[in-house]
């Protein structure tokens, strides 16, 4: 079996680890912040002390980190994944990162002969957890069919899209869509409570009609019990909205409404701090929801 | 079984009617471009010449026409609905209109002891055929009773949610939602084409997941096909939004991706003169899709 080394212990890589090793496969293990990692060794994994330790030991590497920098860091950082890789390797990063950086690491790969796929992941912890994930996949078709059997452990939809980046575009593409139903959904509830309206009964005609969207039927009920835990962070959904919005314009594309949810969560994460609740927060723009 | 008189015979008023008549409800009709009547009356409605004349043969008069402004004629016009009516009648309002002439013309109802209901609809002209619309009614509880009858054969999701003016902003809710899943699924096709992405096949992946909506789902597949045809008109859409908009003033509230909608809509019906398409041709604001 394939050895698998794993760089990202978070919620999303510990529930992916988690999967892994029930499907029997050896995964060495790197993170950060070390004691983040406790539970996956304790259920099997191998704890390495650099990136390079992991990659060492593997055949496959992961990694699934915080922001674009953080990916840079662990591939081209001192200790970082290109510093112990070896030719035949197949590097992949789930990161939600940027188009450029999944090319450059493709990249700087081909030149060592080593395999990289970019593969962010919807579905949340929920989806980590089940092995239900969404697989948005680029780079090439012989290293996709490689660890299609890995992504079968992680994931459900799985697709590739085409060249080095076009995962993280597919990725970008998601998050365009849900930016504004999250927008829309705020201002449906700004609306209707300034109205007098029963927000629940609200909620129930627009989810039987051509209005409904899995963001108004799983974030409302939470909004209206005032429960703004971070299911995706609100300050992670600007990360990917700033991403979308440099891809945007590289590519000559005016995107309104993808710009005024970059403002908005903007305002909602820099100006009010609530980065850390969910994306949900969003209606607290508006006094009536504070 | 009470008499019904029925004020509009577009493709939705005409759908309703038909239903109507095939559960067996004598139904008195007037359209002011009388041949878009003739389908009803040769399925067995009874035609006359004027709001007033069908008023004072109904006990029910049910109007859905186009803009606030023949809302306003029908109702209170020359021979229009007030210059016929009489004591103890119900007066429905479908179309989508103005919270405010809603209230206007509960206020001259009651004063002339006549009942009146505003009763928006979604689901288009695909409920309006299967009796499947859902209905948002605003007005007393008595009069929303003696009619409900009447309402489930026209529709399924059917809820009162308050005093007269409540249906339409609840309309209103469900227009700003889908507005801005419109401009989301717009910049996410726009987006996704850029970065030559496979579009099919990034539409089954969005929908897997949570950027699954009902008008991703419905209108992408007919984009990709080139069919702008109206399901629901970019026009109405854009009027629809200008009452949200009115109303989100009167009640001081600031709606920036409802705003940005509208600027939107507006560009597409006013300056590219595509009001007439469907609210799917919101993409062709981007010239890959023009």
């Amino acid at each position: 079996m394939q050895k698998i080394g794993f760089i990202g212990t978070g919620v999303m890589g510990a529930a992916m680890i988690t999967n892994l090793l029930d499907a029997g496969y050896p995964v060495t293990v790197y993170n950060r912040t070390k004691v983040k990692a406790d539970a996956v060794v304790a259920h099997g994994a191998t704890w390495a002390d650099t990136p390079a330790e992991v990659t060492r030991q593997a055949d496959i590497i992961i990694t699934i980190v915080g922001y674009p920098k953080d990916v840079e860091e662990v591939y081209f950082g001192k200790d970082g994944i290109f510093s112990g890789a070896h030719a035949k390797q197949i590097i992949i990063d789930m990161t939600t990162s940027t188009p450029a950086l999944a090319t450059k690491i493709a990249n700087y790969a081909q030149a060592h002969d080593i395999a990289a796929l970019d593969a962010p992941v919807s579905g949340g912890d929920i989806g980590a957890k089940n092995g239900t994930l969404t697989i948005m996949v680029g780079g090439s078709e012989t290293a996709y069919h490689a660890v299609e059997p890995i992504f079968t452990v992680l994931g459900h939809q799985i697709n590739l899209f085409g060249q080095a980046g076009a995962g993280q575009h597919t990725k970008m593409a998601n998050q365009i869509m849900i930016a504004a139903t999250m927008i829309g959904l705020s201002e449906m509830l700004v609306y209707a409570k300034a109205a007098n309206l029963d927000l629940q009964k609200v909620l129930m005609t627009l989810s039987s009609g051509g209005a409904d969207n899995w963001s108004m039927d799983n974030y409302v009920p939470r909004i209206l019990q005032g429960d703004f835990q971070p299911g995706f962070y609100a300050k992670h959904l600007l990360k990917d909205l700033r991403i979308a919005l440099d891809g945007a314009n590289e590519m000559h594309l005016d995107l309104p409404g993808t710009k005024l949810a970059e403002r908005l969560y903007t305002k909602l994460s820099e100006e009010m701090h609530l980065g850390d609740e969910g994306t949900q927060a969003l209606v607290k723009l508006w006094a009536s929801f504070q």
